[in-house]
């Protein structure tokens, strides 16, 4: 008999949410219940997600808190950053057996002090907080399995904690020599309509934005931390890149003793050796993000500079998938307990 | 108890070879035995097609016709225009069970004299040429169904023939005023290097080329003179654009009659209410490649311009699934009995 | 002594306002004197257009009519269409020796009743729509040396035009024959911000838009019907394609007659052999819009199908330049009796 | 009376030959003598810049040493890296009184042991190296004023020094802290074909190439070490960015002592206050490729991180003019006494 675990999605309309739905169509298990919209209710949704049409029959209804959380085995919130802060402890508190995804920010951060200095909200949310699992299989799967409540990491985060951690758990990194300069597609700026997302504004061109400020710094600083024996603090720039889809990480890391290119190639190909979704390259290979387009992937290369004994790291994702609604479905295949791979394997188009 | 084919690809190093791979790869009921390619035997598949790497776990291996067509139930050759001609009956007569799909033009043109004024090459393959289906299943379905040899229709045929044959079919084209422009992305232009296609010389900008020469004139006139009551011919202009996918064909005809948008419109949802890949938008939407990217959907709106009696249609396909791959997929499973959506419903990457 | 013009621009935030103004600094004999915008007053130009940042030490200042007519020799007028209906008789009667150059539509149209039907409003002008003149330079050089208004015809009319008068002034064309299919980058529609042309919904997708609705086509036929001895009514599809700057246009007509490729070739040679901005390309090279991009330049191409006695004519502009603010200076040019390249004849970034 | 330089560009037909031939033809006191390419004698130069069709009417001719030198005030050489070993002193020994641009990187390396472990040659040229001058203008004008032979800097050093001088010569920078990060558009590859800059191969995507081996790493760390007081080593890595033009660097070092955000930005706005093509952007601005596309620019701003204690510079140039044919005509200006800005200053197409 095959499982089935209905799923329902809050706040569906944005580039994260239609490519979390599209991911639940595709997947094996899933039965949708409600993609919710309060704005956009009785809408079809292939009205915003045009990938759907002739696929999904299906409208955007109202969010009814109660409703949602008793007819659905998980719920997934894509809601901006500060909505989820309140709905989602309303959720898992609405039916004691709902699992909720959440991809904001607002439950990745453990300490609600960074929290606010970054995010300037108050966390007030009792227990929930500190019962939520920072949702990176690689590194938390067994936490995933068991908890009611993942936060689904950062785009950004991802790529850069899949690319350090391996020489971080060796011991090899100076904790304060770390620079994370990452290169993004512009779906990665939401569907929100901008100046700088216009595209006379941002074809034919890249620039550095946020730079030395922007939020996905504390959550990289964590987990960078949760791998090494010293506090980490990074420079992370990101780039907005005339591109759709893709995240492109170039680190930096200075090394504190001596360590080869094999020797670091090696601690790659080892950590990864059992994780599905980790591509280390082969050696010479640069990853390049249409690589990852479409899938779940994450690849990684690594070299070490002798001339300055740094490590150079490169690491490619989708954003919208390994940076977001694919390792949501990856966390909810664990939290189900079916393979982990389950609905996420169709291939990508690389051209 | 799962019917499985054994498919090889001949010439599976091409962007459409590829494609090709790819949706093999993700077809439940296909296996691969051999992709060929002569002067990269032993390579890695990936190496080629990294959006396979850590997927397919295969090298190419040399052609041999006898192993090849013993060993399948279905060979699709993915070889060039003129090297199909003789490769495809060699297949054929070596394994009488054996299908063969066929890529390239060269079983397409019913008759050799117009092969041989288009092509600059001699048709002289037999029984073969009479026996090949047009392999577009909206049309052929029957045909299909019963052959051993598919000519897998061109990118901008499909585009235009499934655009044009509902007007035809009622009787209500002008059959000598058919024009039709069309705009491919440069994954068309193949993997070869080009000057044309190298990067700075194509980005951010379009043109036309072929100009009232190109090849896939003939095939379309072939077929909409087959849903005519006359012969048609065409002016048929294809654009390079600056992107990697799709195909969008402007097309403009003549009315014999009245006939308002509400008629016309309404000939194409009969037309297509049973089909599953071609999608008549809803009254108002236009076709965006982006709408089908990745997928083997064909969707067209239509209206009629009764300034100038004029039927105006717009048609969106991938050019390498619809226009390719995926059309060669939607024949297979026609030949083989499934269903012919199999291994074809994998939502797209419409952002 | 150097001829001194104090050039105004009314309404200079916009793409077009912002090429004009670029086109007006680098003039020898411009001076720039008000760059207005009501909503932007004491705003550094250069806010607005990043390329002169360092170049342009100015400020936009709120409209004046009486100010602005009674400080310039002539002004430039970039507002919406309709909003210069009222505009352009206030600027022309506040100082009777002022000149107007329109961008907008509002006075391109000859028939009050025609632009009531496509823009929706009324023409309420008196004797200004009279005097106002076509600014096509290679088609109304004399009447543009004489008025006093000129209206700066359209992107998508000045690459139709330009493409099709030679084959109209030769008798060769049916009248009723005539399509007109135009490929733009997305600088075309303009500054504000929609959901078309938000860069992921856009990027690497192309998509017709306004199907035999575009308000450009009277303006086209207008035009065309001047270069006819019968009414000529056309079918016009624009496009959306993933560019910044440029308009292809591929036009289709029947030939009343015999002519060959090398008889239409010629009529071009000739019509445009004293025409600086016209470049009929060698024979066998279609036009690409990288060849004119950042330039004042309008390139053609012919050919005579004989298979259907059709002829294409393909033509690519700078739709900011010679679809806009280029062909403003050019018009201007020749309303102060300067040679009409002058400023015009940097060469473009064709990489 | 007007200066008239004759200048001819040995090797004409790379990108990088004909955007120094476009700002050639634009330069109000340049007259070309000599465009040369020995397999293209008689082709016409547009054939191969197309933007120039119409504008300039010469052929290449082959290269004859003694003409080229003995007819020219000044040779521009565009010829690869190795080439022009011995090409440049046979130039300044054929007339005593040609002056030399040479855009390769075979004089940039003053110490030829450094040349030849990063480019596989040996530098044999006697007393030519020691006379060549780097060719940047805003720290070696006075140098470049009085030489023979300019050494033109390549595209990513130019990018990387003009960011980082005003700190070094602060004594602010941590001598082995610096990371270059650079983001390339296609066009930096150049005119030969190559599966990496076939579109459908880089379009929409990026990645990261040569990382901790590209040749431009020893010629900035010459420069840094030049403004410093230790041995630069850094690490570089360039990217391969989806756009034609543009570099984007983003450069990262560590602090000696206390800076503020103020006083670095401080050091900067004075540095380059009398540079002309330096933009310090206003606070809170940082570059964008697109900003300086077409122009000789140079735009940067810089931070200081007082978390980490780094400085964090970006900075963009249009790579094929300040980062190459637009520094050598700053650089021809100088040598023969010109304002250093004359034919630089037409605004560019920042849409």
């Amino acid at each position: 008999m095959t499982l089935e675990i209905k799923a329902s999605i809050v706040g569906a309309t944005g580039y994260l949410g239609g490519e979390m739905t599209r991911l639940l169509v595709d997947h094996p298990n899933v039965e949708i219940v409600d993609l919710t919209s309060n704005s956009n209710q009785g809408v079809p949704v292939w009205k915003f997600h045009p990938g759907l049409r002739g696929i999904l029959d299906k409208e955007f209804v109202g969010l009814d808190i109660d409703g949602v959380a008793s007819e659905s085995d998980v719920v997934i919130c894509a809601v901006p950053h500060g909505a989820a802060l309140e709905l989602v402890p309303k959720i898992l508190e609405a039916n004691e057996d709902v699992k909720v995804i959440d991809l904001s920010a607002d439950y990745r951060i453990r300490d609600p002090a960074v929290y606010t200095q970054w995010y300037n909200k108050v966390h007030e949310t009792g227990e929930w907080l500190g019962k939520a699992v920072y949702g990176l299989p690689e590194y938390y799967f067994d936490k995933i399995k068991k908890t009611r409540l993942v936060a689904n990491p950062g785009c950004y985060p991802t790529s850069a904690i899949l690319a350090m951690a391996p020489l971080f758990d060796k011991g090899a990194v100076k904790a304060d020599s770390v620079i994370v300069d990452s290169k993004s597609g512009v779906s990665g700026a939401g569907r929100k309509l901008s100046e700088q997302t216009h595209y006379p504004e941002c074809n034919d061109s890249i620039k550095a934005y946020a730079v030395a400020s922007h939020r996905h710094t504390p959550e990289i600083e964590q987990e960078f931390t949760a791998h090494c024996d010293a506090d980490v603090k990074i420079s992370f720039t990101p780039h907005l890149t005339p591109m759709n889809r893709g995240i492109l990480s170039t680190i930096y890391c200075s090394l504190k003793g001596d360590l080869t290119t094999d020797e670091a190639y090696g601690l790659y190909t080892k950590a990864y050796s059992d994780k599905p979704f980790v591509r280390v390259l082969e050696r010479g290979t640069w990853p390049e993000t249409r690589f990852v387009r479409g899938t779940n992937f994450c690849d990684i290369q690594v070299t070490v500079d002798e001339r300055t004994n740094r490590a150079i790291v490169v690491s490619a994702i989708d954003n919208l998938i390994k940076g977001g609604a694919g390792q949501a479905v990856q966390n909810m295949n664990i939290m189900f307990s079916l393979d982990e791979r389950t609905g996420l394997m169709a291939t990508g188009v690389y051209i």
